[in-house]
């Protein structure tokens, strides 16, 4: 017998205010509450959510960072007991002198993983380190469950990684500013229709969460999506709005197992990475 | 000084006749004239022109097949003379008693590549033999093009290769079948998006060029588009209007040598191939 299992998955595009930790918190664990309360098992959250993004100086964000057995981790390991449900972040993370842009996944039993971003986007590369560490794939009680941040979703290469090994769902943070390209009248953010062609490629479910609230004279793109093994939306994508949103979405996440997209095509195995080498090195 | 060359690219969504080699040339030379008289310097023809697509037997498919400098091709470079463009265009190859699902690229001065597709759709692989060499990259009058095939696009890894390699277009003929998946309401073909974000995460123009018209009950995408760097199409998606169509843009094609994001970002010199190795054995 098959059973099929839904597993709601919300993204809370929050509207985090710079430099208040302990009020990002208070709003992150209202909302990670309200998402649950109304079905959600993971729950994702925006990239830096505990801190705010536009940062001006090294000090600024040593100052809001954390380590990753910090208030705000914890925090979320207690709401992912409580509710029963699988959390992932993004905060600003202190290791051994040195600061990263991570994000953790959480779950019923407590954390599971950091991942620290490893490709950084513009002025972040004078406050945080690059990761190295490929993202991790958590087996989670809702399945496999992994966790990469904003622009490492530029690059399909990466995103290919979590998906070989098997991520049924990947969970993005991300905060996409607004700054960007130009954007021709009625079309949807490019940030978006990548998100869209990385799931579409790997038959992967993938849940980007976007934030909201202008930033030191930033806005964002506030676009967060959920989209399906197909490659469309089953969410989303949101739009801005200046306060806080939540976009969920009910996801057969065993379909993400099954990479057929012919009687005679599996997307994964048609792959020829003996071709590919220029790619990697 | 700085001069801004632009180059019209067209793609001809095209209806050709199953089995039907001398009027599929006819028809194709009839729409490589119409593109080159309205201004197009670069012209993309589908998957398979020249014969159709859809196969029953490796005999049917072997009756439709032309070496490399068979009528087909030859027809092609002379246009390309005549009219001092770059065509780009499908063909059922054969070569030492095989066959394979290849394109030509020609230019004013001749045939200069044969493409053949290394990521075979579904029964193709009874008929046509996958090719193994990456998709080349020529330096024609108008810049740096590129060339592959249909599902090949599916491939992120093997879109990013002429990119690095410098492309500055990539042409693809397809033949986009439209029994894949069910495509939600209002929803742009999943096969677009992808070609939007092969275009977005390498900074390249990409003009995928589809077919029109039922053959042998499948009915197909006909979704031609041509998108730019920043990923947004600059011309279609096409809509399926059981004949031919032709569509067209303006292309800085230099726009594609630019690979900056943000002030401090590039998006190939961003990537971390050192990581990726598991993309590619």
């Amino acid at each position: 017998m098959h059973v099929v299992t839904t597993t709601v998955v919300a993204c809370c595009q929050l509207t985090p205010v710079f430099g208040d930790l302990a009020g990002n918190r208070e709003r992150t664990a209202r909302a990670i509450t309200d998402a649950a309360d109304a079905g959600a098992s993971v729950v994702v959250l925006p990239e830096l959510v505990s801190s705010g993004y536009v940062f001006e100086s090294r000090e600024e964000a040593r100052a809001c960072a954390e380590p990753a057995d910090g208030e705000t981790v914890t925090g979320w390991a207690g709401l992912a007991a409580r509710h029963q449900a699988v959390i992932v972040g993004g905060f600003a993370e202190s290791a051994g002198g040195e600061l990263f842009n991570s994000a953790a996944l959480v779950d019923p039993g407590g954390p599971r993983a950091v991942y620290r971003k490893a490709h950084l986007w513009d002025r972040e590369r004078f406050w945080f380190t690059p990761g190295s560490d490929a993202p991790p794939v958590v087996a989670t009680p809702f399945g496999r469950i992994s966790v990469m941040i904003c622009y490492d979703l530029e690059f399909p290469e990466w995103v290919r990684l979590p998906a070989l090994d098997g991520a049924q769902l990947l969970c993005a943070p991300v905060n996409w500013p607004e700054y960007g390209y130009p954007r021709p009248a009625g079309e949807r953010a490019a940030e978006v229709t990548r998100v869209q062609a990385n799931a579409g490629v790997n038959r992967m479910f993938v849940a980007a969460c976007d934030r909201d609230g202008t930033e030191r004279g930033v806005d964002w793109v506030a676009g967060s999506v959920i989209a399906d093994p197909d490659g469309y939306p089953l969410a989303g994508p949101a739009q801005p709005t200046g306060s806080s949103t939540i976009i969920s979405a009910a996801c057969e996440l065993d379909d993400a197992l099954n990479k057929k997209v012919s009687p005679l095509n599996d997307m994964h195995a048609d792959r020829r990475p003996e071709l590919y080498g220029r790619v990697a090195h």
